[in-house]
């Protein structure tokens, strides 16, 4: 158990050096989402992606590609042109290039021109997620994408959304880690009064932070309790909150019936995987799903629990594009003041401040 | 009399630096309008200030109440939360602020932390105006509030309305100051053809600038003769205009019937109060009163003055607008010619940029 | 002939050094539109020309007159005022200038004032076609502006149209030298696919940059074959384009029918004038001519050469566009590839390049 009370509400400016916030560098040697696995198709698309616009399409044997959206000959956006087999065709003077971004023709020269490639960006295909590497390209891994198996197990059903957010990637991390908002911004649905101040366990576990926390004998929340159809009981509620990555964060919730129809203990699960990838340093591309173990055909329970999500996320979404709305605009900086209870985001900002630290060191830079 | 000739066209840069503009530092330590006193209720609203975003309310008892609209914890806009009695609870963590901006809850803490105050404004409520301090709290002294006792008095009637106007306030006092537009800008209205050319009496009394001119034997102007059915006479007529300070210009105009019907001289006051208060450099809050002391019940004089005020003013408004459109996208600067009629705006510009010296000279800031 | 396969794929900096893009200075010293002629009237106008904002309009004996669209006494845009005659009154102040910009009445002041007038912009009128001056009025010389006999001369019968580009003036010449896009940027309209690879003379004679090319007994394009009822023969075609100043753009397309129903040969002409005024460095003014000099009097061959030249036009619109969005946005800057087809464009820069260095140097700014 780990409640401080004693970080000082003023921290030294040397210390906040030492945390990410919207102006860190961003994060590249990193597995991003680049899209739901079921927007990528035979029509091109494009997306911002921290701050390099994509081109994503699919070949006919159904393998996503993503090259950067700009052709190298006079800057027109890629995804404006055309696919031709599994050739991306430039709009504008016909250059044809392969799913590796390497050009196969130009029309107007009698030869292929060498060197003319456009950048392309490893992908990998998870369930419904296409991954995305930003970073160096001999560093990208594929041990390295984040699992979330859930997502692709018949066992388990989700429910699903995206939002684009005009807030920093940061914030929005902060706000996953943080349940002390829930009774405030979120009262009429994950939000129960207790969470204001329910004791945590908080640890820095490399650069994953987790957060575990139980309360037993209590009221359901809502989101879960009426779905599953427990609102009539007390049960005990076991979660853990992770800060996986810069684009991941996961949140394990579980609701212990201790005695139901048949007398026996029976546990509802419920797996919410939050998907950021920062747009620029003060956008986000946002994904979410909320995956349960229990009830899967049940088309009530699917509608309440995308409805009881939406409504949660979109007041995360309002909140905190106000928040980035003050910050940009005030011409007084505020130096936050931090309480206890931001111990965990704190963690993270210090894990992200390390992580851009590492990458933009000589040492990285280099290749060694 | 003080019709000048000679002031030169192309006034010297040194001279020009001597007068206000648009660059200027705004003048902090004055009383401005926070709002119309009815704007102010128990729905919090919130407003920027010389470009601090202020949040504003009312106590259970009536009193209204302004504090900074960030939150010192997370910089949530506090106006987006809502009032417990005279409390005012943030809409993210809850916490919680008296009307003196002092943290009085956090409920993530067991103990309400110190030191995590918002700070307040000292507001002054005078009749139909909520007159707020935006500098230095301790020089907040409400005899400095202007005086406007005919916004209050019953036998005295008033129009009112209110613009927010994508200029700079000092730009919209020269207007206020020049009347030698009348007959170009506002000839439906205000301008008589003898305005352009009228003998002006101009004085600088500290920092107030003073403008009179009498008009005898003339016809009297549409916007005062219509609904006091005076069309058919001629009238002598009386003006004052008064730059009073940086939030506040009146116009005292008063139009005399030399025989009325018993056959004794009357005089028709007209008391106009021009109320600005910068929320940028280059945007303001406008809010007008058009004040009578005749015809008080005479529903008809109440919509023709109005609608002519509103004709005028927005006629200003658009005017002053375009000008800053040239200003702000014109590539080549230009430095504008001055007149003789120009005389009351560059007293006005000098006394302000003569307090904006003043209010950032080292002596001030050291609070001596 | 002379097509280039060996201009190297990644120009050198040095060199790009010496090509103009879209932040070279704009030239000032070149006869550029300021509009239709039937755009300026009695109801005056204003239009932004390299940066700055212009007034125009005619005289009662309808000469077209060019101001500065700001009054030098308080900035108010001229446009807004009135015609009063010939003279223009400033809607503010009433402020009088003549047509060639003096001062001849200041309301407000017993005499007019010396010295206080509008810059005013050499004009020249020919046909449809109204041009300014925005270099140095002693440069200003009507034997410079560019000849387009065919918009005046009843022998020639044109369509027109004209767009606002989201681009700067660089980009859209480029585009306009450049033929090998047709085919993928305009399938429907003037790109047949020879047009990818075919061969180009390209020379620059002083300023001007030429392109001939010559294709014998081959299908008419769609855009002149079904308007002049070609399309079932082969015919001869020859074209010629011409980079002829920075304001102008013309080709000149000839389709020869070998032999007609008579059995003599029979050349049908098109003139397509291209006109670019910059209204900033990233945007332009465009106006375009489509002139023939056959079936004059169809109006369906009219109607048809107006929507196949708005659609073609609208494609490169939305082409450069897209393009300077990508440039504008784009994180990561990128040095463009060249190939040997992009020599007109390349020439162009040059030539444009050199204009601006030109004019900028210290030789000319003195006035020598």
């Amino acid at each position: 158990m780990n409640t401080l009370t004693s970080i000082k509400a003023a921290p030294s400016p040397l210390e906040l050096g030492r945390f990410a916030d919207e102006a860190t560098p961003l994060i590249r040697n990193c597995w991003y989402v680049a899209g739901f696995a079921d927007e990528i198709s035979r029509d091109i698309i494009s997306r911002r992606l921290l701050g390099i616009d994509i081109a994503l399409y699919r070949t006919l044997a159904g393998e996503a590609v993503a090259v950067r959206n700009r052709c190298p000959h006079r800057s027109f956006p890629l995804a404006k042109g055309k696919l031709d087999g599994d050739t991306l065709v430039c709009g504008y003077h016909g250059m044809q290039f392969d799913p590796s971004g390497r050009c196969v023709n130009m029309p107007s020269m009698p030869l292929v021109p060498t060197n003319a490639n456009v950048r392309s960006f490893p992908l990998a295909e998870r369930g419904p997620i296409v991954w995305i590497w930003m970073g160096e390209a001999d560093h990208a891994d594929e041990a390295l994408v984040p699992e979330t198996p859930w997502l692709a197990d018949p066992a388990w059903k989700s429910v699903r959304g995206q939002y684009h957010i005009k807030t920093d990637y940061v914030t929005m991390h902060e706000n996953l880690l943080d349940q002390t908002h829930f009774p405030f911004l979120h009262p009429g649905t994950v939000g129960t009064p207790e969470y204001a101040r329910s004791k945590l366990d908080v640890r820095r576990d490399g650069d994953v932070i987790v957060i575990d926390r139980a309360l037993r004998d209590a009221a359901p929340p809502g989101i879960y309790g009426v779905p599953m159809q427990l609102m009539d009981k007390k049960v005990d509620r076991f979660s853990e909150a992770r800060f996986v990555s810069p684009a991941l964060h996961t949140a394990y919730a579980s609701v212990v019936d201790r005695a139901d129809a048949s007398g026996e203990p029976k546990t509802y699960r419920f797996n919410i995987t939050h998907l950021l990838t920062p747009e620029t340093n003060g956008t986000i591309h946002y994904w979410w799903f909320n995956t349960r173990d229990e009830r899967l055909d049940d088309a009530e329970a699917d509608a309440f629990l995308l409805a009881a999500s939406e409504a949660a996320y979109l007041e995360d979404v309002d909140a905190l594009e106000w928040i980035s709305e003050v910050i940009t605009s005030d011409i007084e900086p505020q130096f936050d003041l931090n309480f206890a209870a931001d111990k965990p985001g704190l963690l993270m900002r210090r894990a992200l401040f390390e992580l851009a630290e590492a990458e933009t060191s000589p040492a990285l830079t280099a290749k060694d």
